[in-house]
């Protein structure tokens, strides 16, 4: 097991990495100072696999736990979901010192994570993330929320949580595909600030994907370790912390215009910082060999690199516009200066469309 | 005019409080480095005597003001509300820098705050409070939040305002049921920690009464002074600043058992003050000669301190057991030591109710 610790003054908390944490959440939880009741809060398919692990370990510590269970997928991440929660935390009576836990993907993390930033005004917060987006990306930084009918996270809290607890071993029940889509936000630490973690990744691709535990171990704590230097730095996202946004402005946009069906969010980034390499590189910011590994890599991966046929890129540059990333019509955009540095770069969004070919 | 400054390191804000404060509201938001959107969160009450004014003074410094107006009440402190405020700010595309403006008392302060807090994870939010409740309470200390249908403030978060502005000026229009009710809790900050203001109101309370501008800007100055001094030394509560709730655990038991219906927030803590000295004289903490002063200028300034006939001392204890400040069977209660003095004495339910007589 490796611990990082997330440096945030009074609300720093450790990250565990490792296999078989979630039997140890019990002892994990108490030693991180936690008492009382936990609400699991999780979904149907996790619940099956993990519910009865992380309950028996939470039982032995002491822990009186109480599951929620929530309908699956980013559409149900929603106030009413929340209000699921609530209803619940207030049925079973908990107070201040009280816990909710999620145990799942990104979706449950937002959702019980909000939850826990704004019952009674807050009340400690643990996350054990089952996916690998999750763990690389969600369980760090401390942002929660639910969507909007209009638009995804408008509606939120920072909030970090007193514990993460990130088990390796359960990637082995995350289909193929979701693995994947996670290794897009791995390879992308690698491109903004970790020219090392690129090149591991370069060089051991075939083993990660076979799911080998050390090499899952280090990727995770690396791509913890980038993450939380970028929010210690910037906790409240006012400035540097949209460095981790590299691939995702075009992501976004394109998950938006394909409904939010065709591609997992980790897919979308992959296309994502396809483009805004070759933006990088069009823009004079990027060596074109940098360019060509980070396609290599991603494309190697298993991720798509390119836009869908038929795609309006015009369209899909307004849907930028629309993003809440955009300030009075311009765009910031993170751009590559070759492998492992990144600086942003103000772009009219013409200047994207003749960049991108549209 | 006079300014308080609430040091809170990066989260610290400006209180203003005098007369024709509002006529310059937009001047003070330029100041305080505001700008662009402004959703004025209000009630229609409220609207028909400030909305015009408050929208000239913005519109004139440049601001973009949007009315969101909710219905009048306590019983409207909701979810659903909220969701109003939420869908009128993604319609008017209001983004990170954009402002929301509670104008009215402590129920839209709690539900424009707490949509501002989780709007895009937090935008700034500005202060108009238009009661005296809420400017010598609800203006400092960041709590905000909704109710849940078991209990009252169970949903919110900890979120400070940008600026506050206080306008004496609108007290005039306040009933004075509920001018008398505010002063409950002016006359709290007394008792619990200012001996000159206790005196000052016990010399004073005539022209208070009559509107004294000089003298509401003094006590209302000295309120928020204390409840600063308590907020910055506990910010999130979790230890010193239930000082705050001397009269108030006592008061918001009489407000349950009595449906939220019969007294105001302010009445029922005028009736718990009394009886919060009452059981500080039984304990030995308090000396009979204060208790007599507390409850003279109490029922001077026309609140009530006596329950109501026939109510059930039991079930009002019973109550208090389920409020969220009990923990493990035991009372957290905040006992006089006399005028300007104070401090916590865990107590047993059978206690509480052999000293209120039950």
């Amino acid at each position: 097991m490796q611990t990082l610790i997330v440096n945030l003054s009074d609300r720093s908390y450790p990250i565990h990495v490792g296999a078989e944490i979630i039997e140890r959440a019990g002892q994990l939880m108490q030693q991180a100072g936690l008492l009382g009741k936990v609400a699991i809060v999780t979904n149907p398919t996790v619940a099956q696999l993990y519910l009865d692990p992380i309950h028996g370990a939470l039982s032995q510590a002491g822990f009186e736990t109480t599951p929620v269970l929530l309908p699956d997928g980013e559409e149900h991440k929603t106030l009413k979901s929340l209000s699921t929660i609530y209803d619940r935390l207030v049925a079973e009576r908990f107070e201040r010192k009280s816990c909710v836990l999620a145990l799942g993907g990104g979706v449950i993390g937002d959702l019980a994570g909000f939850a826990a930033a704004t019952y009674l005004r807050g009340i400690p917060y643990v996350q054990v993330p089952t996916t690998l987006l999750a763990q690389v990306d969600s369980s760090v930084g401390g942002k929660t929320g639910v969507n909007h009918d209009a638009g995804k996270n408008l509606i939120g809290a920072f909030y970090q949580p007193k514990l993460v607890l990130i088990d390796v071993a359960a990637l082995r029940s995350l289909p193929r595909r979701e693995l994947v889509a996670g290794l897009a936000e791995v390879i992308k630490y690698g491109v903004i600030c970790d020219r090392y973690l690129f090149e591991l990744l370069e060089q051991n691709l075939e083993k990660i994907l076979a799911l080998d535990r050390e090499l899952l171990t280090q990727i995770i704590v690396r791509s913890c370790e980038n993450k939380v230097r970028v929010v210690e730095a910037d906790e409240r996202e006012d400035d540097y912390r949209a460095v981790l946004n590299f691939g995702h402005t075009i992501g976004h946009a394109l998950e938006a215009a394909t409904g939010y069906r065709q591609f997992l969010h980790g897919e979308a980034v992959g296309i994502g910082m396809v483009k805004a390499a070759a933006l990088s590189v069009q823009q004079g910011f990027c060596d074109p060999k940098s360019f060509e590994r980070i396609t290599r890599l991603i494309k190697k991966a298993g991720l798509p690199t390119e836009f869908p046929p038929g795609m309006s890129v015009s369209s899909l540059v307004q849907g930028m516009e629309v993003d809440k990333k955009a300030t009075a019509g311009q765009i910031k955009f993170v751009i590559s200066e070759g492998l492992g540095k990144t600086r942003f770069h103000w772009l009219a969004p013409g200047e994207i469309l003749d960049a991108l070919g549209g």
